[in-house]
């Protein structure tokens, strides 16, 4: 049950606004007409603010409103609705709009027209998703394969014919299964060499890490997976479904010969790991943004630093450690910084990578450091002599 | 000058919205007050459609407005629109429409709502941009590096702290500095070896096949960028300048030991060299969707089949021929089905490319075929056995 916006704007000469006989009279008036050449009746309600603007608002028996708002300053915007049945076309046309655009610029003068794509609203598939710098993206879903609700959040796999099967934990964008650029860049791209190594995978609920370093003859991969409200099972059972082009086979069993999957709270069992002086070659901290391993605490803010001070102490000398995190708000700077003031020295290298389905590039860091978008790092020898943290 | 428009959206369960002593009245009357609490005046304007559906029209004397749409089928939405000084932030903020929305929620007993970020309007640098497929995707610009207005079209590179350096022509996004994924793409990904090999590029006004391909010992290279009304030319000039990260400083000089640069029509270029029986080792169609040769004629349509005509008489025996093209609208569909129908077999090889700035998926070619959207392939010798076209 879609409604359905139409947002149209017009850069206008301020002079076309101004009151005056030859002024905005006649340009709301001939504005009017070519509203009410779409069906829509009005202005059924008209407003003349302080500084001159106006507000007039149309509407038309059948449902479809619209309002046009008059900026003196320069700018004209049009807001068309109308409601379309669920897989329906809209009444009024693209095609239709794209006249009534042009109408509109002669009537206004106006050189400068935007016309964005409508606005769907109450599809049972909404295709908006919005990124972590606050950018609005639209997808091309086409069916909901899986939907539940935990009791601590939303969890979704929607199909899109351009990425595949795509996750959503909160609408938020995990992964799709177009997106193995991901899990290269989580594993260093390449330049690895995983063969008869220990791994330890913080999060990675979608497999694909795992997958990926089983190809690889490792010596032993431990994922750790956060079992709070038993959500990130959920998340592996339903990835062991309909994310098979990301994790293909590695959760049909969650142990075999060099590799568990233990869904458990990362900080007690890193803790135990630390004094039991078990160590790894890699450690890859695949959990969201912020890490969730408890109920939400004053302490929260400072989860983040807690993971990657566990996970450089049960890092092998020279050693190597992955995050991601987005490339948003100062973040990456932000890392940086207290990658830099670390007490334990950590060389860092970051690299910026497209993950198709994500629609944001993403920094991914190699050669010691920490998280929350995307760092690789090298736990340093502590006999090394120190140096500074160096970017590719 | 921009306006700031909040879209706010409610599942809703019919019942609430039912026209009763405890149902639509109440529901309406307290949706109002909600509405009022940002500051806003009204309903000053309220209309109730022949299925019970309602309208609601608000507004403020500083210029802000909000129109509440209820529809009975259970969807309400609400609109609001408010004045923001360029650079500066809205009054009405997001953390206070969260709890708007919250309050919504309450008010409806809904328990699926979305609000989409602020849809920025009359921005002086406008962040949207509509993909091939109707998308709407939001950019992170932050400047104008360079716009000028051809006869034919406008031309605008702007900047975004992502992508780098990003060409629009008529507002349609052709390639960012970020982009070297797309030039990989059209040159074979790596498993060409081009030393002492003979290359045409088509178009390509962006430099940065030219530059790729003059890195790696070509014999010689010939671009033949459009001259329609000297558009490419300042294509050309403005990459020179402004894309560096395309281009480098392939167009430097437009002639060089092992290349030449003309800016010319292909059609009648691409005639004279099959008259001449000039051949090229490979042909780079780096044309837009449609290319233009010539003022648009009835025949428009036919002009890339010409082109891949023309172009496939111009291949060496075995060459290879890239492509490339939008993945929408059966577009791929329809250029299998035409390459399967040529009159010359070719074998030809799609591969699915994410470019970073194109928030869309694009398939490229190999292994002889055409064009529109990414298309590679490989003419078969003609004393070859035919096989069927095959896919990787």
């Amino acid at each position: 049950m879609p409604a359905y916006n139409l947002l149209l704007d017009f850069h206008v000469p301020p002079t076309i606004l101004e009151t005056s006989e030859n002024g905005k009279v006649t340009s709301n008036q001939e504005m009017h007409n070519v509203v009410r050449s779409l069906g829509l009746q009005g202005p059924t309600s008209a407003v003349t603010f302080q500084d001159g603007g106006t507000l007039a608002v149309f509407h038309n028996e059948d449902g479809s409103h619209a309002t046009l708002r008059v900026y003196p300053q320069g700018l004209v915007t049009l807001d068309l609705q109308q409601w379309v049945e669920e897989g329906g076309e809209p009444k009024i046309t693209g095609e239709v709009l794209s006249d009534v655009e042009q109408k509109f610029k002669r009537v206004l003068s106006s050189k400068k027209s935007k016309r964005l794509p409508f606005i769907k609203r109450g599809l049972r598939l909404d295709p908006y998703i919005t990124t972590t710098s606050e950018h609005i993206v639209e997808y091309d879903f086409d069916r909901v394969v899986y939907e539940e609700n935990s009791p601590y959040q939303n969890i979704k796999i929607l199909h899109s014919p351009q990425y595949g099967n795509l996750l959503l934990l909160d609408d938020d964008q995990n992964l799709a299964e177009s997106d193995v650029a991901y899990t290269y860049a989580m594993t260093g791209n390449g330049r690895e060499d995983f063969t008869n190594k220990d791994v330890l995978i913080l999060g990675g609920g979608d497999g694909g890490i795992l997958y990926h370093l089983l190809q690889q003859n490792p010596k032993f991969v431990t994922m750790l997976e956060i079992s709070f409200y038993n959500m990130y099972q959920m998340v592996i059972d339903a990835a062991t479904k309909y994310l098979r082009g990301i994790c293909h086979d590695c959760f049909d069993s969650l142990s075999g010969d060099n590799y568990l999957v233990r869904v458990e709270d990362c900080v007690p069992v890193l803790e135990q790991y630390a004094r039991d002086g078990k160590t790894f070659d890699y450690v890859i901290n695949d959990l969201t943004d912020i890490p969730i391993a408890q109920e939400p605490t004053e302490d929260e803010c400072d989860l983040p630093d807690k993971i990657l001070d566990l996970s450089l102490k049960v890092l092998k000398n020279k050693g190597k450690y992955w995050t991601h995190g987005a490339n948003t708000n100062n973040v990456p700077q932000k890392f940086e910084e207290h990658l830099k003031n670390l007490l334990q020295p950590v060389d860092f290298l970051k690299e910026v990578i497209a993950i198709p389905s994500y629609h944001e590039l993403y920094p991914f860091y190699v050669d010691e450091g920490a998280f929350l978008w995307a760092l690789c790092c090298e736990s340093r020898d502590p006999q090394d002599t120190a140096v500074s943290s160096s970017y590719k």
